[in-house]
């Protein structure tokens, strides 16, 4: 091969790296606790039983469940996720959160101050939070290596292009990364259901 | 003014003629029931009482209410839109289809062909339906002049921007034109929790 022709495959090598960059698995988060360990020993006596491992390196699902108690109904039968965080934390859809009468307040994980509150019921013990009942905004887990081919950052705010059945472009995702994630756009079942969402679709970022 | 000042206005005024064009009302339709003069008769003796009109004009909601008994679920208390159709037609979130245990199936209003059936219950009187249950595609009603500022006709496929606190782009919105209209983007509650709509929020339109 002459210098020309190598220049020609380094070119469509680095185009190919470039655009499997942009993809990304789509997956929808169906609403969920994660519980602190005070709280988990209250309602659980702290033996909580790892039923499997998520998507994202490190967090599992439980087998025990939880009900939200909520001032217009209640749900039952919610998925709680470790591991154990340093204070409870509810994630909702806006459909979730309406139908138990809570106002649903945007914020990424973790960021509970000032959110609303809730009574949360497993086997006829009761935990009221003061505030920690959020829905999540949308965002993404990636590797550094993942932002570097994208050339950005942790933070960075991109889109994602879902096209399928119910096309939609979702705006204003915040990327996240870490070397203990996989790469994965989550949303909730509201967003998934605006999309039309099938399981394992690939959408693709715009930075 | 001499014909410089003339054509800078002209092309002012054009400008935000077409911007101006460009912006749509967003509204979230919820679960609601169209009845066949049959199905009504069966229902509540054809005797339905007019609650109110709705933003597209001719259109109105029933005070009335019906239940949706699906192979999961019974959803209560569901909206009667009127004026009666000649087939009766249920239109759901995917959200609510799942509830139900209904396979969600997109399609435009009146296209019910090989769509899902169910039971319709009012005042212990039940019709089941051998089909009619649809998830409605996202759709904009718009007047001939409307699609003229934006030079597209009936049946246009266009993209609606929706900017706020969780802005997303609806691809895939069939554009419904007539005289009959009033300018509105009807979107279903998961559509409007995804985009985190907010009553009487303005989208711009992407031809």
């Amino acid at each position: 091969m002459n210098k020309d022709e190598i220049s020609k495959i380094v070119e469509l090598i680095c185009r190919e790296l470039s655009d499997s960059a942009e993809l990304i698995e789509m997956e929808a988060s169906a609403k969920h606790i994660h519980l602190s360990e005070e709280d988990a020993e209250i309602l659980f006596g702290g033996s909580l039983t790892i039923d499997r491992e998520l998507s994202q390196p490190g967090q599992y699902l439980y087998k025990e469940r939880v009900s939200l108690i909520g001032p217009k109904d209640i749900i039952r039968n919610v998925a709680i996720l470790g591991p154990p965080r340093s204070a409870t934390q509810v994630e909702l859809s806006v459909s979730d959160a309406r139908s138990l009468g809570i106002k649903p307040v945007f914020r990424l994980s973790g960021d509970i101050d000032g959110t609303p509150g809730i009574l949360v019921e497993a086997k006829g013990k009761v935990v009221s939070l003061e505030q920690g009942v959020i829905v999540a905004k949308r965002h993404i887990h990636m590797r550094p290596e993942d932002a570097q081919q994208l050339g950005i950052e942790d933070n960075a705010i991109v889109s994602v292009e879902a096209d399928g059945e119910r096309s939609v472009v979702f705006k204003d995702v915040i990327v996240r990364v870490s070397d203990a994630f996989q790469k994965r756009l989550h949303v909730d079942y509201d967003e998934a259901n605006a999309a039309g969402l099938k399981p394992g679709q690939i959408g693709r970022i715009k930075v």
